[in-house]
């Protein structure tokens, strides 16, 4: 494979530094060609200044001359929220990076489809709020949308790329099969690019969080330090909150939901504490995949990069002699009702998951904040979703009209219940 | 898909009834045209009478009246060595399952495959003895050897299908990546279809068998009945005590050697004692994928037969509430030399792959008659390995005589530690 020539939007986050470790150890496969920040000036020319990319962007524009300043080489600025789109829409681009967190990632990720650049995705936000448009958009544009996710990495390992080859079957060299991949019947629907693999279930691993064994009685004592100490994976403090509540299962039953163009009943979420397997698919025949390695995001981001090629890394592969023994348990679904609400949400589709992911937002905020406790994420998410008139089929205004909305109504939420 | 037509080649054993199951479980998809059996002609008579193929074939043919006056229809009768050769040709069969224990599925297996018929491989010894010759007659003639091990079907499933698509890559709809495709560098060597793939490791699992945590000093004691009691696995009685040996996983080994065309030293094995994950692969990016289901050689038996398509079925799938843990230990190489041996073997080639499995065939039947102790089947097959005088790329002949001289070996050594 040629180089692929990424740019990163996010790349001060923690997924923005392992994009970047995973290009000093694929220098030959991986090559950045755009850095793209919120507001943190100093390290977003601290890593340009390593990687010499050609462009590179601050959203924040009163730090452009902090930035500037930072700089030991001249590179092409953009700067604001129109700097994002137009980094993510390099000539010189062939993939972009989208980390993101919030909402910030859903214009410049649109923006790079429209300009033919295939996606890699590391923002939930993208799919949850918009994945019925993103994936439309992306089929038009005939780009590809990868995951990073670990989980939806993992199934696209499982399904090894086959997504994107849609009605095509593989195409062995015997007449017969040939015959039976013309005559293999396929569905119309327009998402169900799947429907020929027959995967039965799409199963997430979840770690379970900190939490995943404390008595219920105890949630509301729990403080922001407990919460923010995973496991299993080092990742920011929003995404660590979630991983605790067990919404950042519920956002990413919804990203598979539309990343895979399966139906939300047939996603479903399984509790694995060791974070070794990442996911797995049950096909009809009743025969599971599954993908397994360290919890690492450079595993996934690589092979977002790389795909459909498997190269070379130093990264550490399994040690089963070591790794021992794998477990698997039932969710607690009553106990941590993130799920149910997730899929409550993708099934009822609409604005309603970007009402949920906006209102879990500020509900994390404000448990990090002191204001709320740990088991008002839950209820806030609950009574804003309850309040909520979904609209059908929404385009990017009326998402993010909702999202506004849901922000305005959680904020209201939390003050009621401050403690 | 059509309705597969498969002729059964060892229709009264373990494998041969798991199929017939599959084919009364999927009846649209498989359709079995003829039936064969050693010489259990009652047997055999029973299941062409429920199934009624249009030939059967009895390789006894003193018993062939016996299977005359059982059947309660007309079909086409075979018998003998040759007639086991031609039910494999059959006009009407696109596949062959050689479900036959021992080498006498070699010359019906080598047969189907120039007649153009698919093969399906439960017959360890054909890879085992003639890895070589199947599969570039394979190659030459166009037609696909799927296994039928739970192991190599589960990394055949990891590969998922790749194995046959050789140079050519998923054809993914974007410029960028058909350009890459054409640019990798592939290699020239005959058997690496593999190498575009980018395999790092096949991961066989092993149960580890009844004796995975017997101390050495007890293994001399061991009776045939306590071999006989796998832990998770029902199996005819060779493969079960191969499984407390371990040959059964070094055969395996070495089948994996050539179905997938990568070299021994990138074969390794695990012990898993729940026998879910049926094998694994791990690719160069240290990303493992591997293949889950209850332990039930119908799984296996119907991929292989309705690969690349996914059937329903009334299989039960796995759930992961109750499977709970799944655990991973390194094999205890030293009190099992099955696995070296095996190793040495597959890497020496030639003939001594058809040495150690015909040793080890006389040793397992003189322990099952207490004859010799359990250990000695080691000893006995490392004895005769170390007396054979291995002939490169050997033909079907020299193959054959190398077994024949092995058993006459074995049998030697089994007189003089005869207890």
């Amino acid at each position: 494979m040629k180089r692929k020539r990424v740019v990163i939007l996010g790349a001060t986050g923690s997924i923005g530094e392992s994009a970047l470790k995973v290009a000093r150890d694929i220098p030959e496969r991986m090559e950045i060609v755009g850095l793209a920040a919120n507001r943190n000036a100093e390290k977003l020319a601290e890593a340009a200044n390593k990687v010499r990319p050609e462009s590179i962007c601050l959203v924040d524009e009163t730090k452009i001359d902090i930035l500037r300043k930072a700089l030991d080489y001249e590179p092409r600025i953009f700067a604001g929220e129109e700097g994002l789109r137009e980094i993510a829409c390099l000539t010189n681009g062939e993939m972009v990076l989208v980390a993101i967190v919030g909402t910030g990632g859903l214009r410049p990720a649109l923006a790079a489809i429209e300009a033919g650049k295939d996606l890699a995705v590391a923002s939930k936000e993208i799919l949850v709020m918009a994945g019925e448009i993103v994936m439309r958009e992306a089929r038009e544009s005939g780009v590809h949308v990868l995951p990073v996710d670990s989980e939806h990495n993992a199934i696209f390992q499982c399904l090894e790329g086959k997504l994107f080859e849609s009605r095509k079957r593989p195409t062995p060299n015997s007449e017969s099969f040939r015959e039976q991949a013309i005559e293999h019947p396929t569905s119309n629907a327009d998402n169900s690019a799947l429907d020929v693999f027959d995967v039965r279930r799409i199963i997430l691993t979840a770690s379970g969080g900190p939490f995943r064994e404390l008595a219920s009685n105890k949630f509301d004592s729990i403080t922001p330090e407990q919460a923010l100490k995973h496991p299993t994976w080092n990742m920011g403090p929003k995404i660590t909150i979630d991983s605790a509540t067990l919404f950042n299962k519920g956002l990413e039953m919804i990203e598979a939901h539309w990343l895979f163009g399966v139906e939300m009943k047939r996603v479903e979420v399984v509790i694995h504490p060791q974070s070794i397997v990442h996911s797995m698919v049950e096909f009809a025949d009743g025969s599971t995949l599954a993908q397994l390695s360290y919890s690492d995001m450079c595993f996934p981001i690589q092979y977002a990069v790389t795909w459909p090629y498997r190269v070379p890394n130093t990264l550490p592969p399994l040690d089963f002699s070591k790794l021992s023994k794998l477990e698997f348990f039932r969710p607690r679904y009553g106990d941590f009702p993130a799920l149910n609400l997730a899929r409550r949400a993708g099934e009822a589709g609409g604005t309603l998951p970007a009402v949920m992911n906006a209102t879990n937002e500020v509900a994390v905020a404000a448990f990090l904040d002191r204001q709320v406790s740990f088991p008002s994420i839950w209820q806030i998410v609950e009574e804003v979703m309850n309040r909520h008139a979904s609209v059908a089929h929404p385009d990017l205004d009326a998402i993010l009209q909702a999202d506004q909305w849901a922000r305005a109504e959680a904020t209201g939420c939390v003050k009621s219940l401050k403690r």
